[in-house]
This record gives C-alpha cells, sequence and structure tokens, in this order.
C-alpha cells in the first residue's frame, strides 16, 4: 500500500509517499511559502532533489504540484495518483477528543474544529491540508494522526494543573504533551530494540530538537510528558523559554512595557537557547562558540543537559524506576556531549555509558556499557513513518 | 542575650523575644489590621494570650504596642528596653546583594531598597519595621535575615532561566528561592540529627506550608529550589498554582477577560490546592473530603504528592544521589500521609518508612526504616529561632 504522508503548515507543508509494505520512502519534500510566492523541493528516491518556485496562492495549489510531481511521467514516483492508496495527516491538537489516530469524517473534522482554541495556528491548517486532499482525491481513505493522542494516557495527577478547576471543566486547560507521535514510535521502538518485556516496562524518551519533550512510559503507555497544554512548557527549547515563574511574565510586560501577547512572542521566538546565548538557537553552534570560551554559550548548553536530567530524574520517581532511557531527535541523535552531560547526573542509577560508542552519530545504538543498571540508548525517530503505519492499520 | 525576633508584613507582623543562651521563648504574637484597625495578641511564655484591640494607624503604633507588652508590668517577660540586646528582621528579597544575613546600616538598607523591585509587597514593608525600630530602639544592633540568601549557592545553569540574557542583566530575571532561613536550618539540624557528614552529604528539604518549596543541599550549600523569581513558581500549594504553561496565561486573560495582573491574581490567590478543590487550602480538610469521596479533593491532594516526589526524583538527579530527604513546615510536619505518598514513589532508591513512627506529627523523628538506604526524617522548622541565631552571630 502507498501511503501520502502530509504534516501542513500555515504556509508550508512536508510530504512523503511510503510504500508500507517495504516502508521505502518512494519520494518526499516540501512546499514553502504558501500564499506568499511558493516554492516546491520534491526528490524521488534515488533521484535528484528538484526544486520549483512557482505561485502557490493557497496550499490547493501547493498539493496540486505535489501531486504533479508524484505523477510527472520523467522523475514522478508513481504512474497516477490512483497507486495512492491513502493518505496520513499529523493533526497537532486532538485536546482529549482523541487518545488514538482517527479515520477522516466529516464528523471526525468536525471534533478536531473544537480543538482549534488549543492550537490556533496549528489545526486550522492541518484542517486545510485534509479539506484540499479530500478535494482533490475523492475517494482515498484519510487518517489523522494527533501530536497530543499518545499522551491520553496520563492520570490526573499529572495532567491536572494547579488551577481552578473550573478552567479544566469550562476551558480544557490540562497538560495534553506533544510530539507524542515521535514518542510513541520510539518508545515502541525501544521495547524491541533493547529486548524489553513490553508489559513490564518503564521507558524514559528524550526528543530533544529544536522543540524538546520528555515523556515517562510504562508499560506501552504514557504517564507524563514535559510539555503542557500547548509546546511552550518544560525544557529550554531552540527559541522558546520551557517553564519559568509565571510570575515573570508580568515583570518583563511592564519592564519591556508589552501587553500579554508580546511578552508570548519574546517567550516563543526570542528565548530558549537563542536568548540565553544571544548567539545562536542551535546547539552546534554553541559547542563552537563554547569551545571558544563563551561563557553565555557554555551556560546554555549546561542549563539543558541539566534540566533535562531533572526531568529524567523526576520521570524515574514518578515510574519508581526505569529500564531504559532513550536520546532522539535532531540533538538526541547527533549531540553526543548532551547526551554524556545528562548521563553524569545519572550514576546513582547505575548507569554508566560507553563515551566511545556515544560519539556515533544518527544511529540507532545502545550507549550504556554492559554492566549498566539502566539501558541507555540513541534511537532515531521516524515521525512520517510512524504516520503510515497508523494509516495502514485504520484503512 | 535576648533577640527581638521581627517578621513585618504590608498590614500585619510577628515578633518573638528569644533568650539566645537557652533558645527560649520569652515572649511572642503578632499584630494584626495594621492601618485599618488594629489588634495586638500577647503571650508570654507560660501564661495567658492576651489579645489588645486597639488602634494601629502605623506599623510605628503596632511596635510600639508590642514593645510595651513586653515590658508590662505584670505581664511583662522583660522590665525594660534595656534587655533587648538585637534585633533581628525577616527580609524577603536580598536579590543577589545578599548570600548571608547583614547587620542593618544605612548602606544597607539602601541595597534592600534595591531589591524592592523584585518583591514589591514584601520589602518596602520589612524595612518599615527596620526603620520604627531604628527609632524606637536606637543604638540597639539590627540584622537583616533573607529568605533568599541561603539559595545564592546555586550554579548558573540552576538559576538561569531559558530567556533572553538580558532580561537576567538589565533586570535581574533569575531563579532566587525562597524559605532560605527555612531550608538552611532544617538541612543543617538534618546532617546533626542524622548523624551525616557535612561536608560529604546530600540532603533534599520539603518545606510543605501554604507555601511550599525543596531545595536541593550539598555539602550544606543550597544547589537548587523550587521556588523562583518570586515564590509562586515550583510546587502546588495552597492558593497559589505553582508552575504551569506560561502560555496558559494568554489563555485564561482572554477566555476570562483578564489584563496580566487580573491572571496573576488567580494564579497567586484562587489556585493551588483551593482552586483544585474548589473547598478549602488547607490539606487536612481535603484529606477529610477525599475520604468521603470527593474526588477533586483526592486529585488535588495527589497532584502535591506526585509534585513532590517529582522534585525530589529531579534534585537527586541534580545531586547525582542523595543521603537524607527531610519534610519540615505546616504540612510537611504534620501529614503523614503525605510523606507515606511521597516516599510510595522512591523505592527505586531503596527507601522505605516506618508507616508506625511516620504517624507522628510535628516531632523531629526518623521516619525511614533501619535497612533503608536513605534516611528520611522529620525535623520541625523554627525560623525564628534561626533568625536569632543568625543575629547573635553578627552583632
Amino acid at each position: 500500500m502507498n501511503v501520502l504522508v502530509i504534516n501542513c503548515g500555515s504556509s508550508s507543508l512536508k510530504y512523503q509517499l511510503i510504500n508500507s509494505d517495504t516502508e521505502a520512502v518512494l519520494a518526499k519534500g516540501l512546499c514553502e511559502r504558501i500564499g506568499i510566492d511558493g516554492r516546491l523541493v520534491y526528490k524521488k528516491a534515488g533521484g535528484e532533489k528538484e526544486i520549483t518556485e512557482a505561485p502557490m496562492p493557497t496550499h490547493k495549489e501547493a498539493i496540486q504540484m505535489v501531486l504533479d510531481a508524484l505523477t510527472n511521467e520523467k522523475t514522478g514516483a508513481i504512474k497516477s495518483l490512483k497507486e495512492v492508496d491513502a493518505i496520513g495527516h499529523r493533526v497537532v491538537h486532538g485536546g482529549e477528543k482523541f487518545a488514538s489516530s482517527a479515520v477522516i469524517t466529516d464528523e471526525m473534522i468536525k471534533a478536531v474544529e473544537e480543538c482549534n482554541d488549543l492550537a490556533p495556528l496549528h489545526n486550522p491548517a492541518n484542517l486545510i491540508g485534509i479539506r484540499v486532499c479530500s478535494e482533490l482525491m475523492p475517494g482515498v481513505p484519510q487518517v489523522g494522526v494527533f501530536d497530543t493522542a499518545f499522551h491520553q494516557t496520563m492520570p490526573p495527577k499529572a495532567y491536572l494543573y494547579g488551577l481552578p478547576l473550573d478552567y479544566y471543566k469550562n476551558y480544557k486547560i490540562r497538560r495534553y504533551g506533544f510530539h507524542g507521535t515521535s514518542h510513541s514510535f520510539v518508545s515502541k521502538r525501544a521495547v524491541e530494540f533493547l529486548g524489553l518485556d513490553k508489559e513490564n516496562s518503564k521507558v524514559i524518551v528524550c526528543h530533544l530538537g529544536n522543540g524538546s519533550s520528555v515523556s515517562a512510559v510504562v508499560n506501552g503507555k504514557c504517564i507524563d510528558t514535559s510539555m503542557g497544554m500547548t509546546p511552550l512548557e518544560g525544557l529550554i527549547m531552540g527559541t522558546r523559554s520551557g517553564s519559568i515563574d509565571p510570575a515573570i511574565m508580568e515583570f518583563i510586560a511592564k519592564k519591556e512595557n508589552l501587553d500579554i501577547a508580546g511578552v508570548m512572542d519574546v517567550l516563543n521566538k526570542k528565548s530558549g537557547l537563542y536568548g540565553m546565548s544571544g548567539l545562536s538557537s542551535d546547539m552546534r553552534d554553541l559547542e563552537d562558540a563554547a569551545a571558544e570560551g563563551n561563557v553565555d554559550a557554555k551556560n546554555a548548553r549546561e542549563a539543558l543537559g541539566y534540566g533535562i536530567a531533572k526531568y529524567v530524574g523526576g520521570y524515574v520517581a514518578a515510574m519508581n524506576g526505569v529500564d531504559a532511557i532513550v536520546f532522539t531527535a535532531g540533538i538526541g541523535e547527533n549531540d553526543n556531549l548532551v547526551r554524556e552531560d545528562v548521563c553524569s547526573y545519572l550514576g546513582y542509577l547505575g548507569i554508566s555509558i560507553d563515551k566511545e560508542i556515544n560519539k556515533k552519530r544518527g544511529e540507532e545504538i545502545v550507549i550504556s556499557t554492559p554492566d549498566s543498571k539502566v539501558k541507555v540508548a540513541v534511537i532515531p525517530t521516524n515521525e512520517e513513518l510512524a504516520i503510515c503505519r497508523e494509516t495502514v492499520a485504520l484503512v
């Protein structure tokens, strides 16, 4: 079965066409600057990357261009759209309505719309992608795969904030968590790869990228995660602050003469590693700067590693033990020094890592030593493949 | 030496007269409703509690009434003010200027004033108390003891937020931590009481009261704590939210049509255990309600215990191990079920507690079993005695 995986943003979309039997990527790429000018990137497996500048006034033209590229006589991955058997869409926020992926129907779309409030930038964009695909490929089954779904197994003590209960009842203010497709994919793979007993396993997944989150997974079910009602909470990220004293917002607003939206803009776009270092949101740049003696870059890197270690320690308590700790996503897969830093706090758990093996990047590897009491591994995430699998399971 | 300990709030003050040689409390009490009408509570050691309603237009009249009561011919604890050898004041915020207690001088007052910005409700009230005492008891040495001082040993990775660095440089936005006098007193006492080697000790103090905070203390020095720039951050408290996703503030502001000050009011006064339960900020009320089947009260209690356990777990990672975990303050000293709940998460550390011994309330006790790998204890805090000791050490 061929599955077209679509991740639709407000002015961009990423896509992959995957053969679900072989799990091979037949083609992939993205559309950028939708509604501005328009740019299509397309790459067939084994082929060259093609870049086409072309007007994309709306997502409809963008997706049409993707479909045209996929079926192009010369460089297309398939001969006709009949070879697309299903479409899987990433949907950011499923609120409390979706604890798993769902086949897209009119009712399902309505339920997603009711969650728009919680993700006003993302969900409407995701829905545009769904609607355009329905129009351009009528009859092809579609599935929505939610960033929040995997975390819906959290108990109230983990998802309730210390806020008036009416805010939860009336406005659905609670912890949801994000990156769920990745946490689910990586925690499942960890159980297989490390030979754990799924029904008796405690796994911590550190998804560390431009956005970062940690999750605690007991017997395959998420019991806690560091992102909250939105993806702003938790760890220090590329440009996002992560958790701060809530009172700081009022303080910043007064000092900088900003309204609450202005403060939110700072917390989302000008903070995190970028804000702390004044240099870059990229851990590699900070590593280089720290090596050259830049104290702010060093502090930013140390604060991230320390923050990850504290979340890991907190989740070991939440689970009353841990069998495996897994690193994934851009930083998690590639920044061996951050992994080493995090593990340096965890000797009390009987954790030791092989620093040489840990130097490998982007590979599925065990970095703990054979005598380590907790297994520590790197497992590359693959959200598109996860969406493909979820889609196949439902159509 | 007799030390008058004063904790001055905006419309109230608490006082104790302590003999520093015997550490006996000679008299204690409080003034309430200063600037409104006025009410003095006075109790001499071994005597009856006396309540006097009398006008207190300002803190000057309030402190004068305290001094009159202390030297009252019939019920006074001392014969004349000459028997007050020193005065110790609680000061909430010492910013980065005070890493320890300080003798009060004009320069010192100026430095405290420069921290007012960070504690606009508390520091000015503390300074009023200092000024009035200087006026009413000229020549008596005074010492300021800061809530923040003990935490000044935190490293940058613990005190820096993921915010633009200029906010730290220009506005001093960072983690300060509070309850420092209690964390210092209790962690020191833990080392003595539990027979630890101070120079090789890792202690976690859970100060759980109407305001709550956790601290991690290595070799007598604080390396991290859960409160932040203000006392709002961290654990769920009586009426304070503790940490939340910062994005929730904008969401609440929109939904409830509040400005940022209105949201802050909700987070400080209508949240926490009170907000979650809709019943009470008092853990005893919630315990009773939970026992009668109230799910919201049960959830609030569980969320607090779970939150404490996660902080403890996080700080065990921060210290790469732990020798002792200590509970103190109203809830910590008296709520055995919360202590049991927290410890139920910590079996992986080799912790086991004696549930019968743990039922004791308000006593200095070891609640871990003899074979527990980490000692767990209850140590009553005594901030007034700590302020007395700090004062004696400096005058």
